[in-house]
C-alpha cells in the first residue's frame, strides 16, 4: 500500500499539512546522474505559488524548496531526494471559526469520519497546498525527460463557458505562460481573465478544463492491463483537488461517433516512421502509448470555498451559518496548470523507466 | 510494481490470452470466513459471456469458472483463491490473416513495437476477453460487500446519442437486466437495441455511456492525496478496454457552474445522520466517502473491430486492405455493464477492508 | 501488499494448497522474448518432486507444470505467465484424523486463530508442496540469468552433525545432483545417506545446512537501505518452510573475529578488474554486489512429521494422542536444494533488471 | 517497489546522507488518535546517538528529531508522518582524503559501480546514521504496540567469545539499559566493556550477537507463504548495517536435533490457552506467530573502519595504503541494540494492522 505515494520506479511520497511547520517529501527512483537545474524547479514552483496575480489568492507564500538529500555535486546520486517547503504564512488563526465546522463541499466531514481527529488549520491535509510536492517531483522527472525529448505542455482550454475551440495543434503552446490564466490563445485569455474577476467580485468562483499535451513520448510507454498509460493518466488527474472529469483522445465526443468514423488508420509518416492518420486515440492504443501526442482533458469544478454566506452543518449535528474569511481563489485552473504537468511528467518519466525492462 | 494487478488489500492479478488454453487470476486479501455462492459468480459471467443476445457477438463461449484454490467447504480461508476459465471456442485460424497487420485503433502495433514479440491471435492479451477474471473478482468482492448492505448498480445511460435523460433515483435499477442492452429505462432500450441491430448491418460499431452508482457505501473510503476515492474509481475505469473517458459527481457539468450553485450543504437526513442537500461531490469530498450515492460515468468508444474494409499498414510497414473477419461486438456496452460493476466492486471492497486500520 | 507474491519486477504469485485441484501462479516480469526451456523446467521440478528416492516421501506426485499463458511460439511475450501442477496423488482421507488436531510444530494452531476456518487436508497452504510453484519461477529466471552467465548452484552442506567441511571453491558443484542427498562430495554423501535411513528407521527426522553459492553476479545489484541484497536473499530463505537460520559470508562466524582479520582489502584480480583479497563480505557490500561470489548458508530445523506418538491439544482445547500417518520426509534437505535455489533466481533476476533503471 | 522503505500498512520511507544537511523519512499507516509520548522518542534516539559513553564513537551528534506533520495536538492524525533530524556535527573535510578511496569491507567500490557518481562524505547514504530514521518509527511503532501490551527487548548477548549463556527468561530484561554495552547481566556487561575497551586500544573493532525477545505478541501475525513473520524479521534485521546472519528459535542448534527433540508439544498453559511445552519454534509455526515468546538472535560483524593502516585501491584502480582517520565506534552492538528493537517493532505493528483484515 502507498497511499502517500505516487509511481513504481519514479516515485513522489508526500507529507505535510496546510498549517505544519512544512510540507515536504521524498523522490525515489530518479537516476543517477541527473544534473539538477535549481532555477527552473524553483520556477515550476513559482507558477503554482499563491499571490503571483490579481486572478489567485492573495495569500503570499514563497514556497521555496530545500533539497535535503540525493544531489551531490548538482547531480542526482540515485538515492532517495527528500525535500521541505516551509510554511511562511500560515495565518491559523483565520480558521478558528471552522474548528467544528463542515464547510460545504470540503473535506472537513469525511476526514473528522474517517480519522476521529484532524487538523483543521486551513484545511491540515485536504488543502491543495500538498500540490506543491508534486510541483517540485515533477520539475525532476521533466528534467529527466529532457534527455528524451518528451514535451508536456497544459494550459487552460475553458473557464466556465469561455473555451478555447482550438486544436492544440493550431496554438503555440509556449505561449501558454505569457499570460495570468495560462491560456494559449491572447484573446480568449483576456476573456477569461475578465470572467475570473467579475466572479471574484461577486464572492463566488468557476471551474474550467485544462487540457494536457505529450509530445515525442517513445512507443510502448503504460502496461497491458491495469496500468494502462490512460488509466494511471486518469487516477494522477482525478488525485488532483476539485477534479471532477477526464478524457482522452475523443473522449465523451467519441460516444456518438461510428467505429468506422473514429478508427485510426495507420500510415507512414514523413520519416517513415508508423503513425495514424488520425488521432481519436489520444496517442494511446490498448493502453500503451504509440509515439503519436498524447493529449486529455481534465475539468475542475469551482473552488468550494465563495466569499458567501452558506448553512451547514457543525460536528455536533447542529444547523450553523458558514460566513467567509481568509485568502482563496476565485478560481483554480491559473495554478493548477502546472500541477497536471508535473503529474503528467510523472507518469511518463515513470513508465519510461519502467519500459527498460520490458525485452530480453 | 503490480502491473497485471488490481487492489491494495483485496487484490486480482489475472493472466491469459484470447487464444490460448485457458485465462485466469489469483484474488488475494479476501476475508476467511465468507461463503461463496457460486451460482451468483457464474450468473455474472453469463452477464459478460459473449453470444448470450442478438446484439452481442456470436462467438460461443461458455466462461465457466473453475476455482483451484482458497475455499473449503463453501467458504473462503482467507488464502489466495486461484481460478480459470477455460478458453473453448478459440478460433485462432480465424486471426492468421492478422498476423502481421496492424488494425486500426487496436493494440496490435504497441504491443509489437513494445516487446518485439506477440500473441496475435484474437488480440491476445490486449483482448477484452481478460476482463472474465475482473468479473469473477468481482462477483466475490460483491458478495463481501452484502455484508455492508453496499449496492452496485451499473447500467447503459447513452447508445450513441439515444440518452436516458432520467436520474439514477427515479430509475428502478433491478430492471437493468431485464433487457439485453441493460438500460432499466424499457423504452429507450427498445430505442438502443434498435439502433444497435441498425448499426451491426451496417457493419459498423458503436459507444455510448455506462452510469454507475454505488448506494450505501460506509462514510470515509478512500485515501486523502494519490489514493483518493475517485481517482481509483477512475484509474479502475480506464483501464477497461475501450474507455475514454471518466466524470463523477457533477463531472464536465461542473465546469460552467458557480461554487454558490455548485456546493453540497450539509444538513440532516431523516435518520438523523449528516448529509447533503444536493450530491454534486457524487458522495466523494476530498477524496473519502461521506456516505451518500457515488455515482459516475464510463465513455465508451465504438468498437474498433469494424465489418468494413479498412486501410492499414503490417508489421514491414507495407500498406495492406483489411477485410474484417470473424465474431465482434457492434456495441460492447451491453457485456460491459457487468465489468463496470466488477471494477467499481473490487475498489470498494479493497477501501473498506483499508479503513479498518484508520483509527485506534 | 503482497503476501503471496515475491520480488518487485520479476515477481511469482502463487496459490493453492496441498489436497486441492491443483496449485499453481503467475510469473510477472519476465522481459519478452526469452526462449523457455520446457524440458529444463520439468527437470528442476523433477528435482524436487516427492517419491524421487529412498531417503524422501514416498508420495507419487508427478509435478508436470502446464503453462497457460505468456508464452507464445515457445518465447516469452513479456506478458504474466500463468502456470499450474495438478495434484494427481492426494489422499485427503488420510488426513481425516488430523481435521481438529493441532500437530505440534505445525501451522494448525496458528492458522485456525487467524483465519478461523482452515483447510486442514495434508497441511493447506502451510504444506511445502507450494514450494513446487517457486521451482517453476525459478527456473524461469534461471533461463533468464543464463543470458548473464550468472550460476546459481545450491547443495547440502550438513545434514545433523555430519558436515561437509571443505570451501565450496574446492568443489566441484556440478557434481550435486549425482546423489540423492545432494551433497557434492561422494563421501560425504554416503554418509549422510545413510544417517537419513537410519533416522528414518527409528521413525524420527533430522535437519540440515544448505549452502547456496552465486557466481558471475553483476556487481551493482541491491538496493541500499532496506531492500540490501542480503536481507532480501534472507527474505527469501526463511519464506521456505523449515527454515531456522540464515548467515552470508562469514555469517555468525563473523562474530568472534577482530575488523583487521575479516575486512575484505580491494585488489586487481588477473583480469585487471577491481576484486577483493579475502571474501568475507560474501560478495555484497553496502548491501549491493560486489562481483565476488555470494555465499550463504541456509538452517532447516528437521520435519516436524514424525512416525512416533506425539501428545498435542486437539481443536478443543482437549489432550489427545497423535499417531503418525501418511508418506513423508525424514529429511527435507535432498528436495530443498533446488527450491533455495529457485528462491535464489528469483532474487538475483530481480535485481538484475531493477539494476538497469539505476544510472541515467 | 519500495526501496527506501520498509513495511505494508505501517510504513516507514527514509532519505539522507550522513554529512547532507538532514536526514529524515515519512512514517505512514500509523492509526489516527495515538498519542505521542515525544520525550519517549527522542530517549529512544539518545539510546542510539553517539558519543553517549566511552565504548562508542566520539563524534557528538544531538540527533533530535522534528516532526512536521501528522501529529496534531499530540495525536497522530492518520496521515503522513514527516520527520528529519538535522545533521550538526558533519565534519566533512575529515572525509576528503576517502573522495576517491575504496575503503576496505564499506560501500565505496558497489556505490561507484552501481550509480556511477556518489557522495563520499561520511559513507553517504551507506553511513549507519540512517538507522537514527528507523529508531523515530520504531519509537512510533512502540507506542502503538502499548495498546496491545506487546513488550520488545533486545540485549547484547555476545561481544566476540564473551557471551552470556542464560536463556532470557532468567533475565531481567528490563535491566539492559543500565550499563552502556546493553547486557542485562551486570557481571558479563562488565567482561564485555572491557573487552571493547582493550580492542579500541588496538585501533581494531569487534562484532557480537544481539538477541531480541518479544512477548505478549498476539497469536495470528504474519503471513503464509512469502510473508512468514520470521522471513520479514530477517529481512528486517539484515537491512541493519553490519549484519552476517539471522536464527530465530532453535536456529542453526536445530540442525543437529531430531524432530522428536525439537517438536513442541501443545499443552494448555495456566491461562488456561493453548500454548507450547517448548519454545523451539522461537514463537512462530507456519510464519504465524502462536503467542509464545518470539525470540532471535542477529549477528554483528565487526565495524570495517578500523584505525589501522590498511592496503586497498583507489577509484582508478591504484593501490593505496589507507590511513585511518575520524572518529569511529569499536563496536557498534551498544548503539545497535535501539536499531534491533525499532525495526522488530515496525514489523510486529505492521502485521498487526494486517491482521485486522484477515477475518470477515
Amino acid at each position: 500500500m502507498a497511499f502517500n505515494s505516487f509511481g513504481n520506479i519514479f516515485k513522489l511520497t508526500s507529507f505535510g499539512e496546510s498549517h505544519g511547520t512544512s510540507i515536504g517529501g521524498i523522490i525515489e527512483g530518479c537516476p543517477a546522474g541527473l544534473e539538477i537545474d535549481f532555477i527552473f524547479v524553483q520556477e515550476e514552483l513559482n507558477k503554482r505559488k499563491p499571490g503571483q496575480s490579481r486572478i489567485v489568492t492573495q495569500r503570499k507564500e514563497e514556497d521555496e524548496v530545500e533539497f535535503l538529500s540525493g544531489i551531490f555535486e548538482g547531480k542526482t546520486t540515485g538515492l532517495p531526494i527528500g525535500f521541505i517547503i516551509k510554511n511562511t504564512n500560515a495565518k491559523s488563526k483565520d480558521y478558528a471559526h471552522l474548528k467544528d465546522a463542515y464547510r460545504p463541499s470540503h473535506a472537513d466531514f469525511t476526514y473528522q469520519e474517517k480519522y476521529g481527529h484532524r487538523d483543521y488549520r486551513g484545511g491540515g491535509r485536504s488543502s491543495a497546498r500538498e500540490t506543491a510536492c508534486r510541483v517540485v517531483a515533477g520539475a525532476i522527472a521533466k528534467l529527466f525527460l529532457r534527455h528524451y525529448k518528451v514535451k508536456i505542455n497544459a494550459f487552460v482550454k475553458q473557464i466556465a463557458t469561455i473555451k478555447l475551440e482550438k486544436n492544440f495543434s493550431e496554438l503555440n503552446l509556449e505561449d501558454t505562460f505569457l499570460n495570468i490564466v495560462r491560456c494559449p490563445d491572447m484573446v480568449i485569455a483576456e476573456q477569461m481573465i475578465n470572467l475570473i474577476e467579475s466572479i471574484k467580485k461577486q464572492g463566488d468562483t468557476v471551474g474550467g478544463i485544462i487540457q494536457c499535451v505529450i509530445q515525442n513520448c517513445p512507443v510502448g510507454l503504460g502496461e497491458p492491463v491495469f496500468d494502462k498509460l490512460n488509466a494511471v493518466l486518469a487516477h494522477a488527474m482525478l488525485s488532483i483537488n476539485a477534479v471532477k472529469g477526464f478524457e482522452i483522445g475523443a473522449g465523451f465526443e467519441a460516444v456518438t461517433k461510428k467505429g468506422s468514423e473514429l478508427n485510426d488508420e495507420f500510415i507512414k509518416n514523413s520519416n517513415g516512421n508508423t503513425s495514424t492518420k488520425t488521432n481519436n486515440s489520444g496517442g494511446i492504443q490498448g493502453g500503451i502509448s504509440n509515439g503519436m501526442p498524447i493529449y486529455f482533458n481534465v475539468a475542475f469544478k469551482p473552488v468550494a470555498t465563495i466569499m458567501q454566506t452558506q448553512n451547514t452543518l457543525n460536528k455536533l449535528g447542529e444547523e450553523i451559518t458558514l460566513e467567509a474569511k481568509g485568502r482563496h481563489d476565485p478560481c483554480v485552473l491559473p495554478r493548477a496548470v502546472t500541477i497536471v504537468e508535473a503529474m503528467a511528467a510523472m507518469v511518463i518519466a515513470d513508465f519510461l523507466l519502467i519500459s527498460k525492462v520490458n525485452k530480453l
